[in-house]
């Protein structure tokens, strides 16, 4: 029986997605149909992204799973009209890869101190050699998927590797704290701090005037994570006054971040257009496969959202 | 007995090195007098740099070996005074450990564009996504300690990683090349290369107009091994056409690099002041203090070096 898949994403993504889907649909022995219009009340299932046309799922009565693009899903989980089960993106191949790659790339930049260089291209020998990475504690806030790889790849490389996580975890390699005196300690000693929380109340402004205040003089801050994980006012007064020494933000609380933000022009702050972890269609579009094998088998779906925690 | 231990190197050496040696001999077991002045005839070993006053070896007839504090030989391997062995540095906590984390910096930094965003805080939201490393070959050129170290490093963040090195090599996680054949192969595929060969007659201007041309277009280059290994002017012509994307180098035929010379005005040139590797003294003194000791103990010494090789 041929299943219904409607693609609920803006027109762009279309022409990205359309064959890398059907083809994993059919690799997965899937006969599907997928398309960006159908009546709502034949679809099976929907791929997703939070920023399309559809809001209202009321009408979609035989959906089995809300398929999503992304793996934040902030702007669709509070959405009251969402009874079928919600499953985000944890896209290991595509979109974990390039998340350690973007959070590697940008801890050894701080580390190495390599913008002494890239701006120093005037003919002085600056010889500054930096400590080896097994002098600079790294702290990675939050312990999914995503923290874990980018925690292990930096352990691998020599950095002693501090996590903290909401719920106590256990990794190889990654010394786990977690809860109010946990953060405390994993921000009293870091030198570099990833953010890689989802966005929850209880994670929004948690780098903020106090918890900024914990980390030593001349921390490193790296945002791949949620715009509003860090109080923005209190960063960069930590940055204007010395206390922190860069950061590097991916995610911002408005994107594109306005070009009149202060961000944008403060010497101390990289911004980069989030790209640190983007959906790569051919790797994406095997989950979803997968995940609409499982909802035709009878099995349990991947990745499902967990409402109240609200990721 | 005590071991008489000369150091001969450059005065401000001698602040770093003094604790640390000391410190090695006896955790080593080793009675040692450790001074930067004896008699020659009464000195059992010399911790050694190439640059230091001692050039003469003649009248160092006791001494067992000459330990050298860099990796790098060529300005003492052709000194035909000195007959006892001549042991390289190979500080593989220290001095790998930094090449390792310069080569994946710049490595990371070369594959994911990061120029575009550290030059580009102009407001504009530039949304370039790199490919994952998987699609993103790495070639090292060399495969001794270093250039195995980066690779294994590489490869385990995913980089495809190729070495050739003069003889053949087989090594976990890295596709071993070498000879003629194995150099064209090496660097066709190539989008960035890695520099890691010693300095001998055989590698001098290894990258050349020829060899540069086995290149893809855009590809990447980066030089932590030594300044002769490339054809200064081919390279030059080579970005100038467009066909090298970027060189990143941090060794050069004569340093500290002079102001006027074209590479540090040269947009698509980063000079780095060789950093990428430098020994450090607490891991060295452990080093220099174990081939004192198996001198000492009549046990063979490590990293002793192939005086006809050159290396």
């Amino acid at each position: 029986m041929t299943v219904n898949v409607l693609f609920a994403a803006r027109a762009e993504k279309w022409e990205d997605y359309e064959d890398p889907l059907n083809a994993a649909l059919e690799a997965a022995g899937i006969e599907a149909d997928l398309r960006t219009e159908f009546s709502p009340e034949v679809v099976d299932y929907i791929v997703y992204a939070p920023n399309s046309d559809v809001q209202d799922f009321t009408p979609y009565t035989r959906c089995k799973a809300v398929l999503n693009l992304w793996a934040g899903v902030e702007n669709v989980v509070g959405n009251d009209t969402l009874t079928q089960p919600l499953c985000r993106m944890v896209d290991d191949e595509g979109l974990t890869q390039g998340m350690v790659e973007w959070v590697v790339g940008h801890t050894l930049r701080m580390h190495l101190g390599m913008d002494l260089h890239i701006h120093g291209q005037d003919g002085k020998w600056r010889s500054y050699s930096p400590p080896v990475a097994q002098e600079r504690p790294v702290t990675i806030l939050g312990l999914g998927a995503l923290g874990r790889a980018c925690g292990q790849a930096l352990a691998g490389l020599g950095f002693p590797v501090t996590g903290w996580s909401r719920t106590q975890k256990q990794i190889d390699g990654i010394r786990c704290l977690s809860g109010d005196a946990g953060l405390a300690e994993a921000l009293q000693g870091a030198q570099i701090v990833v953010l890689l929380l989802p966005h929850t109340p209880e994670t929004e402004n948690i780098l903020n005037g106090e918890t900024l205040a914990m980390l030593p003089r001349g921390a490193m801050i790296l945002n791949p994570g949620r715009g509003t994980l860090i109080d923005d006012s209190a960063l960069l007064a930590a940055l204007e006054e010395g206390h922190i020494g860069h950061a590097v933000l991916d995610t911002f609380r408005k994107e594109p971040l306005p070009v009149m933000h202060p961000y944008w022009a403060h010497e101390k702050v990289t911004v980069t257009p989030h790209i640190a972890s983007t959906t790569r269609p051919d790797t994406a579009a095997r989950v979803i496969a997968e995940n609409i094998r499982r909802g035709e088998a009878g099995e349990p779906f991947l990745h499902v959202v967990d409402r109240d925690a609200g990721y």
